[in-house]
């Protein structure tokens, strides 16, 4: 029976790679609806996405198609269905809010398997939406033992990624790497940015005419992962802090769901530090 | 001796496209810096613009690559150099002034062999720049005749792209038609847009908060043809017609040098009455 | 007992209106916290927006500024407290969840009284925040018939706005004159816009590179009310139509929210047929 | 004979401001044609810019509004003229020469007394808009002995602002203190930004989504003065660092362009380390 996958592969660049590669495609028969590639001649890498209709065996064709490219590649075969995510959140709703709504809308290709936050501010926002909604408190408890019960929380999910919905916790190595590539966060500013506790005030006081945000994978370096979508909102001398917020909210939620929307349609490799966006 | 050539081809969508233009490349043993392709499904058309390295006859190249791709195809295999570029003029100097500015830095991939105007306001900023000024003034001239002018001055040079730079006289189907596909324009507005005399002063009136501009393909639609480039600049109440004549001017500008540059790089190709973007 | 209220003029303009005014707020030694006017040389007209606090009674305040400007003035001293709105929709909830996710969130400085809609799409939605639904099919009824249902049911609340997030209908003369100045619709388009049903796809065939939307207050002329807010998203030829209206709704609620906010904070003043925003 | 002004008062904040001040104009018959005040609540200063019209004499008017605001307060009575300005550039052309551009074309409200570079790079460029070019090479002379040269060139020229289009020398404290609040300068990103060289290449690296420019009045905190215009472009996974320059330069002309517009326009005010735009 026919069906469809999109396939991703990234892999030290090399030559007659497009070529080794459609040719897999063409002798099987298969057709390619969408197809996009890349070289960072830089980092000398190759990444390669595209979408395929057909007849055939996914292990098959992974096990075909590793047979052609350099020994390192990374080759996904992916049959389109909804991805699971789980979201952790703190007290702010506006993120949160809008990956809620959309998923009711049934606009964004993922189910939500639950809501973990640290207080319990979202719990009748969450329950609104009837998903499961998980208190996990930190209060008295070390960063470590906290986040423990975050882990043994999520472990119980087999799950896609994971989504800091404004999750207001800095997360331990240990953590980051359990859940490596995994991780989408929403930063409050441009990268680079303020630096420290209330960026808004900072922005505010430095004057700023404009006001980012910034969607990243999460690695150790803080606030310094893989960026997948940025974009801004102008501002003025009339904005108090409290108007800055509001405005980089509005972004903030805007972006991180475009960024959610990239990798649920596997539109995003990582290379590097960097993300190719197809 | 080793070159390189940007190879775009456009042809109706058929299977295997890919594998085949590929394959021609990888026969020869040439490079692939760079490469795009995409369908067009409701049109069942495809693009692909390849940049290639490696040792190759374009004339051989070319023929090669006639043999894998469907009939209607249009192959071009280009040899990167500043293409040679005609600008019209009326007598506002931002558009050309830009475009000025940038060839004179280098900036241009292009050398403008000359500027026409219906005017000869601009001739002093021309002749700053040592670049050809014609004056074809339009007075007491039909729109026939006027035009027969500026085409027998056109003619004159071999042009890749001409390009112009907010000249105000609307052009007969005959002049259009004579450089298809060859002559950008840019828009004071999105499409579709005021329509008529001053749409500045309309855009006032209509007390809009965003002024656009369009960069676009000439055809015989009126400020109809495909579309190149598009941007916004944020306006408000406090902007008199000629503040927002102001503004508009400079997304004009930008957005014209931005579309200009694309083309000189062999990066848009016209589908229909859109563009492809690579 | 010392209160604030926002105090908003509007009328012919005149000499010294700003030192009319002001001597009024001093001489009852009340503060200004916030100022702005503006004069529309066009029309002659003048608009000012001044935020007091102080210790004075509202209907004594607004007999003395009645004494000094021009007749035909427009005064409103309006204490702040939350205003009332009644939202209308159709089958999309991208609009409609935005507001109902800031309202639950406490963001929006409203009230919502009801959501009214013709189809029942959006009720397990709204019952979610708790928010009465009402659906009133069109369903073998007039465009009068239905209208007149709806309208029952509107006035059966005292309200300050209605919003249409996504109301689907065209509206009779009747309705619009009904709720003069207090109906705010967002449109799916800059204006001037692609005119008649599906305007994505519209948008999608003619290629354009930007897609916006706009938010209005509604008048008699079909989408062409007062703008209030409107804004942009870039799009390309990889869009194809629904990618085209994904990208748009996501612009148009921001937009309808950002000029909800606006109009309840009693920042949007109606000028003709433009708005002035403070 | 009635003649026009620009008024900017900036104090510190105190009740009945807008009442005295509007009631010496009013004393004196005077037109208000704008009037923007502005309140900075955290600082409590006061900033307001009328345009007035009618018959009266500077130096009255100035003795006038003095006797009525707090006596730290800053008041300029201005006549519009075009003002004074000199540019500073090194090798890059793209920021000066918008602004000659834009001089030449009678849009800049002012005239360029003169350029000084670095290096002699630019010279053709300026020449050709007939602006004296003033090469001063910082070859084999320290900072200070450089900066004295070039200092001595600038006192030379009786001039209201000092534009530095991409001068690419740090200035000392003792230049900076000087010209105070007289130089404006563009900055190749948002603040905070990449600090240190080659600036793009970072954000290249860094594989930011998005490119800033900001501009803003010199202080000596490096690259920290009051921000007057930001902007930004979006860039992609494809763009090499010279793309990103590319882009940037684009966006940073544009900005400083604007800047200067407004300051030339008398609608900044320095406020601490922000500015207030009217």
């Amino acid at each position: 029976m026919e069906k469809r996958a999109r396939v991703l592969i990234d892999c030290e660049d090399a030559k007659g790679l497009v070529y080794q590669i459609s040719k897999v495609f063409y002798d099987r028969g298969l057709n390619i609806d969408n197809n996009r590639e890349f070289v960072d001649k830089e980092y000398g890498r190759f990444f390669m996405r595209t979408v395929v209709t057909g007849i055939f065996e996914t292990e098959e064709l992974l096990t075909e198609l590793k047979s052609v490219v350099p020994e390192d590649a990374h080759i996904r075969v992916i049959e389109p269905k909804a991805k699971k995510i789980i979201l952790l959140a703190t007290r702010e709703s506006h993120a949160l809010g809008d990956i809620l709504v959309r998923h009711a809308d049934g606009e964004l290709d993922a189910t939500i398997e639950c809501v973990i936050a640290n207080h319990d501010t979202l719990e009748t926002l969450v329950n609104r939406f009837d998903i499961p909604f998980v208190h996990i408190s930190a209060e008295g408890l070390s960063r470590e033992a906290h986040e423990a019960k975050v882990m043994e929380c999520i472990d119980r999910y087999a799950f896609d990624y994971m989504v800091l919905a404004k999750y207001m916790r800095i997360l331990t190595p240990r953590f980051v790497e359990a859940y490596e590539k995994k991780i989408i966060n929403i930063h409050h500013s441009f990268l680079p940015a303020f630096i420290g506790a209330n960026p808004y005030k900072q922005a505010y006081e430095r004057g700023v005419k404009i006001i980012g945000a910034t969607a990243h994978f999460v690695t150790n370096d803080l606030d310094e992962g893989p960026i997948i979508a940025q974009d801004v909102i102008p501002v003025n001398h009339r904005f108090e802090w409290r108007d800055m917020q509001r405005a980089g909210r509005d972004v903030e939620k805007i972006v991180l769901s475009r960024a959610l929307s990239l990798v649920l349609h596997d539109r995003v490799f990582v290379n590097g530090n960097k993300t190719v966006i197809f």
